[in-house]
């Protein structure tokens, strides 16, 4: 049996929207300490990890590690029908058939909505991470991570990006003209939410597919930071903190050749 | 004659934006007493039934009972001309030919809108509707009695109704999952406007096509409640006041054999 | 060389978003003392006339009159990028080739955004607009003006104008209906943005195309206010001011026979 219980459907709304365009068929792993995810992309580019620490939960009981295949549209259904601040709990029973039972109420009123979806056979590689040492970790408002990509993506379909001590630049070039935006590590650190703060311990100059890096800022809805972790030739790291108990992330590899590269 | 104003037009709009899609052609009947409409949609399942009495008027002058045919569509037009907080003339002249003038004021500017729209000849059959005895009466917030309507839907294309002294039971089941929202009549009735009130004589069990329901929740701008009254192989009535003085009530009858239909 | 600082890149945003439906390619014209553009529509129906005097400007350099040539779907793709709150440099040196920087900067953010957007040879034909002594000048509210046109578009492709000492009329006459709104000159001119003033030395009855009006009143987002030149047979001058140092003006011919125009 598996139970677990969120504060607020909300959160697990937001994630959801996050990914179901990057990801269709979704094997969660539940263990007792956490309730996790990982998942290619369709298109095998790039990587997405969730884990969802037994903090985040207000109650959580699995009994042994079980994996749970969920379609995230399907998923995405269920979870329109709660309103953000509804209490959210999901619910397995291995003797009562395929199916994993979200129910949301309403603390403030004397109303359940119990919603039933079939679950799918769903194979699920495990891929080793391997450790990673950085050259670059930057953390930046998530809000601004995500209109930089947006607006890069006016101009080009590769986002390069360049990091030194004095500060990280992001490129877009094309047709119509280029756009270059250009941030210094913060030096009012006054305001921790607005900060740009940047650790380099060697320069790093990527490029990688704007199309992903604009996928994956769908994820700002669920946290006032992003974490890019960067290293020449091997895949950034794209992360989304979830309330000090968790974490989304999203690995994308760069591109080798930009120019000669015509997507 | 006919001459009546209403201090806002944006009740006009929301009346005529809860029912064009479902009814094309409106033949309003004017009275002394009243402004009433009764009209099947376009396919003869739903029927609608409006009443604006008197007392919703600012002014009211009616000479003799008259029949004003207008298209919906146009009517429509008409109104979005008007803000909402205009005032509201309608006016009809036998002598001065076939159409309806508008006349929006804003009280607080030296602007007037005359918009005319020409009628059109309806065939008007006035449906008796028999006195019912209902086994269950509820009310509740008109928004929860929609987004219950719009959740379900995602489901399914069924609403299945079940109402004991218990609670109220809505039930959307289909391929992907189910859903099931369950109200409890409210422990709380404080927050009048938030309470689910339930009468029950007899249980109720029944089925609905809930294509229809969500084309009446369009009502739910009309009014912060909705009374959904209901008995056992007899149309539903959902009933939105307006006002105090006048009401808007759909009425659809049950699906027969839900388990067979698969529209 | 040619450098300009606006003190909020808005201002151009809203600018370009005017008229960039209107006319594809603006040649602007950098003199000492003003920015300004000339252009007609691509139907050669309208003319666009924008001026945005020194005075405008934070910082101003023109060392020579230039010409510079701008795809308005590209600047507003650059104009896209920047917050509305942004500072907003534009810059053109004649010996780094054919492009225009846009730079925008927060000034709370140690951030800044360098849009290139590479330049167009267009052909600028300078258009002599004749000194004309007009029959009627309104002033009034732009949304009114936005919101009149708009409504009347429903009814017509034609807006019938005509305006005496005792008021100005816009008419709409179509197929389904017809609407007439009449504002009169205000009384009560206590709030200055809300008044309807209105000079006339002769009565105007006038009849234009109404998908350029509603045109037009895009520019709304720029002032609150709208003047209307009327006089007839010639072209109406409707006119957006720029914050005291500027306008934005469009003209266009009055339809000679409205009955007969069949657009």
């Amino acid at each position: 049996m598996f139970e677990a219980k969120l504060a607020n459907a909300g959160l697990l709304k937001k994630i959801v929207e996050s990914i179901k365009d990057l990801v269709t068929d979704a094997p969660f792993d539940c263990s007792e300490t956490a309730m996790s995810l990982q998942a290619m992309d369709s298109s095998h580019v790039a990587l997405v990890s969730l884990k969802l620490e037994v903090g985040l939960f207000d109650t959580y009981r699995c009994d042994r590690t079980i994996n749970l295949g969920l379609s995230l549209a399907n998923m995405s259904k269920a979870l329109k029908c709660a309103n953000n601040d509804d209490t959210c709990m999901l619910k397995y029973e291995e003797n009562e058939g395929d199916s994993i039972i979200f129910t949301f109420a309403d603390p403030k009123r004397d109303k359940t909505q119990d919603v039933t979806v079939k679950m799918m056979d769903i194979d699920s590689e495990h891929l080793g991470i391997p450790d990673q040492d950085y050259a670059v970790v930057c953390e930046m408002p998530a809000g601004e991570f995500q209109k930089t990509c947006k607006d890069l993506s006016t101009f080009s379909d590769s986002l390069n990006i360049t990091a030194t001590k004095a500060g990280i630049v992001f490129t877009g070039k094309g047709d119509i003209g280029s756009s270059v935006v250009t941030y210094s590590p913060s030096s009012n650190t006054d305001d921790e939410t607005e900060a740009v703060t940047l650790e380099v311990k060697d320069p790093v100059n990527v490029n990688f597919s704007i199309k992903y890096m604009n996928q994956f800022t769908k994820a700002t809805a669920l946290s006032d930071r992003v974490r890019l972790s960067l290293c020449n030739d091997v895949p950034v790291v794209v992360e989304y903190p979830i309330e000090e108990n968790g974490y989304l992330r999203f690995y994308l590899a760069p591109k080798i050749d930009d120019d000669e590269n015509m997507d």
